[in-house]
């Protein structure tokens, strides 16, 4: 009946607009149950269960067999660490698989089965789920004793499936692949070369005294590849010249060129390749992101002029505002834009609406929200407008700042006077009065603020949240410390009582007063932009993030496998216990999980391989094997995290701090007002509109939805 | 009369128009005499003896007292350096003196009294010379046994204020120092900050086995700043982190935070601001250089127009042909383009130019020199076509590159397997031979190909010459090889004989084969690109380069100034022979002239101060106040070397890239014309012509010369 299908339009229209505000594709079905059951999928519970399924599967890791997640890293002191019994972590697994089974036959069904053949992302998804299960019946049947599990390795690609950015993110990676590629080229060609001119260098002389440099760094081609690998890497830079050098300075030459046709031209390059490349394809996917949002709307207001109560006299398609405001009110958006688009609809005196109007109704969509502060509270006595004249004023925080600085110094003379004392010296009484003196101030400040500003007014401001929340710990901490320790007085040094000792009180509490003069930041005006910057990066970063910790994840997991047992505690510390390297070697090996921490690790690595003394490890331990095994791992990681992502991440952080520099300038006057940017907002300016016959065409070849026209 | 005025106006023209060529400014006296000096000034002999001596006042440095240029660099085993008697650098010294002297006087009467009040460079110059003389003075009065020369610190600036590029460049600089100080603090805060933290993590506790932390890295404030700022460098990275994260790792949580946001965040966006700023400075130093083109042009055309000759009639004023190609005969100017300009002043038939014509005239300038190559010869016999177009053919190249491809696997095979035997175990004889055969292949291909193309046409293309260079070079010494040691036979291993021996010749040969590899660079699309970039960013970097010879050449003064003597060695090596530490830090007190190989040089010299190791060694020989000093040249050193002019570099390198990389996207057809690219050309597209206004004004305010209108 009309009645029926006027349902379906509206649950249609509504869904429609759903997608263009997530940015989602709108090819999917769209008869009623489909709808009913795209719009249970895409409801927060699901997608909430889906994203707890995955960072579930993905934290077995650590409490599963080859684990190492104890307080200490030292394989001498540590204890082992729990193992849990078989089929536990397998049936969180199997329970897990579930989930994503339903997933991804949802997913499958939705799209219907001729764009299923097409997606090749779901596909992969399928083949994933089936190796997993089968690795997963392998392992029960030898009862969790198998040494190989694929689908460990597999895991990360659930996280990558599930978002859309981490896709896109991804093609546009692949998009840069070939550039970075021939770079890679030419810097193996760079390498071998250099490598060639070195063994010819460095060759064995006569005399043993002179051939140090030969035997240290060049003494066959592995070990010269090595070497200068390692320099391009800067970990061994002074190093590996040193004996030439002390031989004859022109030897230095080599090194000189080498390094700055490596490290300054080469990988610069790469770095202008990446920013170069890269720029466009995050501009192409913002703008593919703005298709999709433009075509949704453009489909709901396909769909809402196709109801049977629009007038068919109209030569131009319109939909009535009764239907949209119908639509509105049960689509899920954010109230903010919901109560703009309804007070446009309101204040627009026309009953019927064009595409034009219909679309531009939206463009709240696109809008940076701006933040209004509530107003302070209005006092009567004029005392109290003095008051909150005087505390209200931006004076009042300056000297805020100046005490807190004032407390930071105070702690710093007194950690600088009792640097070298030994524990029992120390006296804790002057610290301890001072802290509790600015603690007092912080909370006058406190609520003298909030008495000028109002409760409301005051915690709109972040910085404020901030001040407050440390002040009330501070408050906490120092009420807790009176209680269990009593009031300071010279020579107050009590013993040991409770959760924490006095002196692990003083510190957390200083700590915490350090870490709250971080308030000063929207004071200064270059720290705050700088500040911002890097929030606004935090966020446009997140993909790349979850990349990296599936490329890091896998990594891990591999460096596991491959490396685990390799070493051991060699009884009474003999090799480790004399060895620093051999020691934090164990300590890369056993847990990749805190790995990244800036390119020099990865290095340092492979100096370390360079100096034989982990070789010379897993020689006495005869897996000399994995020698060469770990040394290609390490390359790949390097290559990866360092070299790529790095880059990646300047490229971003050029593209961001850009942007954002010429906004400031333009914008200078309105700087009160806070912006919320995303990557999509911080691109608008260059971003193309699609044009109508664009949309329509697309509209067209939408797979499920038949449009009258 | 008339004829001395118009001999007057041509001179001016003639000067005029040079001074645009050489993007020169035109304030200076304009009176024949002055006309005179200042074409004798800016002649190639006197620009040529003013760099001569610039470099012989610089290289000073080389010969002078505690200078260490000897073959090896172990303070154990090299011997004294030579002394030069007192006076004779000396009186080097006072020769260069009396040149600048020259120059500066020369320069001052030039620009004229008003103007020189208004050139701090001017003032910069004569306030260093005389303060040179002083020094001078005092150093002989004292028998050169003086120990501080400040005039050598101060030699550099003779090289600075010499080059307009240089001056350019310096203020592009300086306008950035503002944003980039803003960084510097915002590092100095999140490292002092960061420092707070540390001390107060780390504290000293009872237990003497659990604060290993605590003993190296956070004893103090210093220490634990120096730790700090080391790991900024990424020179100990996992090394510092070591000992409390065996404890407990939960600790590598602070270190990761302080990596995260130092190296990733604020190292990058000091790349981001210099990029950013910097971009827009260099542009605008190529538009005044195109503007003070323009203006020396408009002023020849002003002054030419004022010629007696021309009919005072026109209400336009105008220049006669006769006159400018008078100017043009006189004036001094790349012979390609005198003849482009002749040849388009033939070609307009009018006999009077405007201003507009003149100025169009003279665009030849600003135009990219295209290179044609001559033509191959035209054989009359059929054999000799046939051979042409074989040998002539891209294809032949190519079976070159593979014949190179195949000597350089050969060579490194023979590498491969004789790496580990001694010298006296090696057999030549399988190398000799089949480099004689490669090397008589190349001949040939070097023949064939002049055959083809013609000796001229093979020498215009750069590979060809280099090529052929290479090929002449091996024949040579392969000659050489059997004139000495005869024909090589299975067991061929002569004994030393002449200069080289034969060893030492193979491993030249070698050496030379794989460098002659490089032929394949222009066959290789992506890395001609890459190459081309290079050798541009080579040329637009050389005014970088004299600042960091500059700086660099100061640092090196200093240091040898602060460091002189602070290390020896110790009777038997007592200290430097089981340190190599020390011993390397011999290395770099006693030379500092070769300090510059990429930021890790600075930051290892970081890391084993903070080892301690120096610090003892300067303890033991009572310089404990070195030390600290040592502390803050190297950082100082580290900010300038590594963090501001390598970010310059990559700013530069991603502008020159990202405009080729655009470019080439342009002119794919094109891509057999070769371009001379300037810093100019680069930005050619987004100049602005400056207006005819600005020009007149600009002329209206020129100190000397009096415009009739």
């Amino acid at each position: 009946g009309a009645g029926a299908d006027n349902d379906l339009y509206i649950n249609q229209a509504i869904v429609f607009i759903e997608d263009a505000i997530q940015y989602r594709s709108i090819n999917h079905r769209v008869d009623s149950k489909s709808l009913w059951l795209y719009r249970w999928y895409y409801s927060r519970t699901c997608q909430w269960i889906l994203s707890l399924t995955i960072t579930i599967i993905l934290a077995l890791a650590f409490i599963e067999e080859p684990s190492s997640l104890t307080v200490t890293s030292d394989v001498r002191y540590r204890r082992p660490a729990w193992n849990p019994p078989c089929g536990l972590t397998e049936s969180i697994e199997l329970l897990c698989f579930l989930v994503f089974m339903v997933d991804v036959s949802v997913k499958s069904y939705l799209i219907g089965w001729k764009e299923f053949w097409k997606n090749k992302w779901l596909m992969a998804y399928i083949l994933t789920l089936i190796v997993s299960l089968a690795d997963w019946i392998v392992s029960l049947s030898f009862f969790c004793k198998e040494s190989v599990r694929i689908r460990r390795i597999l895991r990360p690609f659930f996280l990558l499936q599930n978002s859309s950015m981490m896709k896109k993110t991804l093609k546009s990676i692949n998009s840069t692949l070939p550039e970075m590629a021939s770079v890679v080229l030419l810097l193996a060609v760079h390498l071998s070369l250099f490598t060639m001119f070195a063994m010819l260098l460095f060759a064995r002389t006569k005399d043993n005294q002179q051939d140090k440099e030969w035997v240290v760094y060049f003494r066959n081609l592995p070990d010269s590849l090595t070497s200068l690998l390692v320099l391009l890497t800067t970990a061994n830079n002074p190093d590996v010249m040193i004996p030439a050098y002390s031989k004859n300075r022109a030897y230095s030459i080599f090194f000189i060129l080498f390094t700055v046709l490596g490290n300054l031209f080469l990988m610069n390059l790469l770095t202008a390749i990446i920013y170069n490349q890269f720029r466009g394809y995050l501009l192409k996917s913002v703008q593919s992101s703005l298709f999709r949002r433009r075509l949704g709307i453009r489909a709901a207001f396909e769909v809402l002029s196709s109801l049977k109560e629009t007038p068919a006299s109209a030569q131009q398609s319109c939909v009535s505002v009764g239907a949209l405001l119908q639509v509105l009110q049960k689509a899920e958006m954010d109230s903010r834009c919901k109560q703009a688009i309804m007070r446009s609809l309101k204040m627009c005196s026309c009953d019927q609406l064009s595409a034009a109007q219909f679309q531009k109704l939206f463009e709240e969509l696109d809008k940076d929200a701006i933040k209004q502060h509530p107003s302070s509270p209005e006092y009567q006595s004029r005392f109290m407008q003095k008051m909150q004249f005087a505390f209200g004023h931006p004076y009042f925080g300056y000297l805020g700042n100046v005490v807190a600085l004032a407390n930071i110094i105070s702690i710093c003379v007194v950690l600088v006077m009792d640097a070298d004392k030994q524990p029992s010296e120390r006296d804790d009484f002057f610290l301890g009065a001072i802290n509790c003196f600015f603690i007092l101030y912080y909370l006058l400040e406190m609520l003298l603020k909030i008495l000028a500003m109002g409760l409301k007014r005051y915690l709109s401001y972040p910085s404020n949240r901030f001040d407050g929340l440390l002040t009330i710990i501070l408050l906490i901490l120092e009420i807790a410390t009176f209680a269990v320790y009593g009031f300071p007085h010279p020579g107050w040094r009590p013993e040991f009582m409770g959760l924490l000792s006095l002196w692990d009180m003083v510190r957390l509490v200083n700590m915490l007063i350090v870490f709250r003069f971080l308030r000063i930041i929207p004071n200064m005006k270059f720290m705050a932009l700088v500040v911002t910057t890097l929030l606004d990066l935090v966020k446009n970063l997140r993909a790349f993030a979850g990349i990296l910790l599936v490329v890091f994840y896998a990594f891990a997991i591999t460096g596991i496998m491959l490396f685990k047992g390799a070493v051991v505690p060699l009884g009474n510390t003999r090799y480790i216990g004399n060895n620093p390297n051999a020691f934090v070697f164990s300590l890369w090996v056993n847990n990749f999980f805190i790995i990244f921490q800036g390119k020099k690790v990865i290095s340092w690595c492979f100096a370390h391989f360079q100096a034989e003394v982990i070789c010379c490890l897993l020689y006495v331990l005869s897996v000399h094997l994995i020698c060469r095994w770990a040394k290609i791992y390490f390359v790949a990681w390097w290559l990866i995290s360092s070299v790529i992502w790095v880059n990646l991440f300047v490229a971003l952080l050029l593209e961001n701090f850009i942007h954002k520099w010429d906004r400031r300038c333009q914008r200078e006057s309105l700087s009160d007002i806070e912006y919320q940017r995303t990557v999509e907002l911080m691109f608008r300016d260059v971003l193309e509109e699609p044009t109508e016959e664009e949309l329509m065409e697309k509209l067209h070849q939408h797979p499920h939805l038949q449009l009258c026209r």
